[in-house]
């Protein structure tokens, strides 16, 4: 139990391996986990995983979800996904299926990769209630419960959970529609059981079993964002804060049974709204981590809502938040390819590390000044080594003969090749 | 003459084109024009142009590089990129060959486009002078100057001169280099010209015989950065500011002989100088319209620094920047290609628009707000028709045939699909 055992003043083995991936002392690690500022994502069961840490002080780390859909289910296609986006730096994956046989999937891709391993237990929930009930409204609280021990039991080091979603909110959408509604899968189901049923969001009424299940496996609650804004229209409304004060609640609750708990944040967002989104979640959640998806920045980027994700998360990143998840080029539009993981995974790195360089200063700049050194000497495969995707770099650099040691943009005109020569006084 | 009627307090044709486009009033483009807090690009003498405003207040504009090197040579190629940039959302093109019939070469682009053009004259004046006299440092300044009277004969719209690379600076570089010199060819050849010479930048001393010939076709002068940082540590050193101050003295100067001018910036640098690098250069040039090259917030981003470009950029433009260089995925690797362009005009317009969406507000989120609509409702054309790529984001959504109306993400499950159903109380 890390949150338990650091709260006790002892350093636990993850503690360690954080503190080493990190280069933090340990104790450092542990105060963080104690207040609840960083996580440790471990299931207690799991074998294969290397922990890892998340939160203030700590690199930021990116997730990529992949999955199955109705329209595509094929567990291999699933599984080199997860393996491209941690090729590329994922620091975690997440089960999002919602076809085929879910449990078999769960197992086989968590048995595919060593970083920690995410699901969304409702979707299961829902998508057996429709077989077993005929509706996802018709799924027992009981039901969903059932369903997250056993992912719990699989070694899922940590669950997204639309806890925050409550019947206030839900009432109240029906009277106040806002533009785009609730786009967030388990918001949605959560949202229609609430209105079918006319009771509150068990995930938010039975809030202490659910503590109790992931204290056995000491597996880190997600709080989703049910009602995360699907467009700029939306965001920062009632909605999106009222929840938000929602999980502000159940983060202390959960800190105070010593379950380790991460804040999900938007979704779609004008630029000048994410400083002040993030620095109301350090508040409301007395600094719990921030898990944002995106945010998306426009609305119209499509197809390429990897470029304006990374750009919410940059400036998102740079307020404080901890963990970013990667958007693919294919969002709003299909399930995304091998290929779309890996520019999104690249995208969401890219925006981590240059917030990085800021928030933790020069032990994240290795890598820019090893391929700065290698770039003012012309030396390409040092460079290639350096950079974020060192195989289409070197494509791009030899797809053109070059007479020169430049590349093929300046040829002879090259400046870094011309102050070589120059400063030493030749003529070209 | 813009500048010269905007101070007189008329308000030219181009004043209203610019103020239509921009929905504002003209006499509030003539006062910004009269201060120089914006200009507008159009060459007295070119005709195939719709001109336009750049600077405070006015939508965020986007440039793209377009041009020749000696490893590949293709005049065809390059107004093939020229017309992508444009369709894609470039309002301005430069042409930077630097090899072929250069004179032929910038005629047959201008000719292509009808947004304005920009060229850096020292490069053809560089390689002439390679032809005539075996060297880059022996060109005269009468041969720069004569190449600068060619371009704007032809109708160029705006030139780059690397102004503010001073024989102080270049002496004082040799003595106390910095880790990647000059990354700016134009800055490089002059600062080989002044070491070999031993003489003052032909474009600083004789800096009244450039503005001549700008005021005589009323081209505006875009101040350039020789001294850039070309990685992040060098950012924000003394070469780069003291070149930002000489600039600043040579705006005053401009602005009283009525030529416009804008001010070129980084380059490579931290995300958090950004927003400092902007509020100086809008102090030291008072307020003169600020054009960044990215800026790229991380070394290591290649092949993707289109990416890293669009973060930086929109930090950039929150802050003030008003003119952003697309940067591409081949930037540091070599000669970009079509796709390579396009995709670079695609991220930094991206960038350009979530910066305008809080800069100007309501007016810069039509398409956001159509989007959304047809995204609410799942209406599919209508959403292509308003992403800033419509053919391929059809293509990703058809890639994969879907069984519902939702895409192949959610599929059955779609929030959005669900939204529709279940809050009308119908069930799955």
């Amino acid at each position: 139990m890390q949150m338990e055992e650091a709260k006790k003043g002892r350093i636990t083995e993850e503690m360690k391996v954080v503190a080493k991936d990190e280069t933090l002392e340990p104790n450092k690690i542990r105060a963080l986990i104690a207040k609840g500022h960083a996580i440790i994502l471990k299931n207690v069961v799991r074998k294969n995983v290397h922990p890892i840490g998340i939160g203030s002080k700590l690199f930021t780390k990116i997730n990529t979800n992949v999955g199955t859909s109705v329209d595509l289910c094929d567990i291999d296609l699933e599984i080199e996904k997860a393996k491209i986006a941690v090729k590329f730096g994922s620091d975690t994956v997440m089960d999002l299926s919602t076809a085929g046989d879910l449990d078999n999937i769960r197992k086989r891709i968590i048995d595919s990769i060593n970083v920690p391993f995410g699901t969304v237990p409702v979707y299961q929930a829902a998508i057996e209630a429709v077989k077993k009930h005929g509706s996802i409204v018709d799924m027992t609280s009981d039901e969903i419960f059932k369903v997250i021990e056993k992912h719990l039991k699989d070694g899922v080091d940590f669950i997204t959970v639309h806890c925050g979603v409550t019947k206030r909110i839900v009432d109240r959408l029906e009277k106040h529609p806002r533009k785009m509604g609730i786009v967030s899968r388990g918001g949605c189901f959560l949202a229609a059981w609430i209105k079918h049923n006319g009771e509150e969001n068990p995930l938010y009424k039975d809030f202490e079993t659910l503590l109790n299940l992931a204290k056995e496996y000491d597996v880190c609650l997600s709080l989703g964002d049910g009602l995360r804004p699907g467009c700029l229209e939306d965001a920062s409304d009632w909605y999106q804060n009222q929840e938000l004060l929602n999980v502000g609640k159940l983060v202390d609750i959960a800190r105070k049974m010593n379950v380790q708990t991460i804040v999900e944040g938007p979704g779609h967002m004008p630029l000048n709204h994410i400083i002040k989104n993030v620095r109301l979640e350090k508040r409301v959640c007395k600094g719990a981590p921030y898990y944002v998806l995106g945010p998306l920045v426009t609305d119209m980027g499509c197809p390429y809502d990897h470029i304006v994700g990374a750009i919410g998360g940059t400036l998102a990143g740079l307020a404080g938040a901890d963990y970013l998840c990667v958007v693919t080029p294919s969002e709003h539009l299909g399930i995304p390819m091998v290929e779309d993981v890996k520019e999104g995974v690249i995208a969401s790195k890219l925006a981590a590390h240059s917030t990085d360089i800021v928030k933790l200063g020069k032990k994240m700049r290795k890598k820019d000044e090893d391929i700065s050194s290698a770039r003012a000497m012309l030396k390409w495969n040092e460079q290639f080594k350096n950079c974020i995707d060192p195989e289409k770099a070197e494509k791009i650099y030899k797809r053109i003969p070059t007479k020169s040691n430049a590349c093929t943009m300046c040829g002879e005109n090259c400046a870094l090749l011309m102050m070589k020569e120059y400063l030493k006084g030749n003529k070209r």
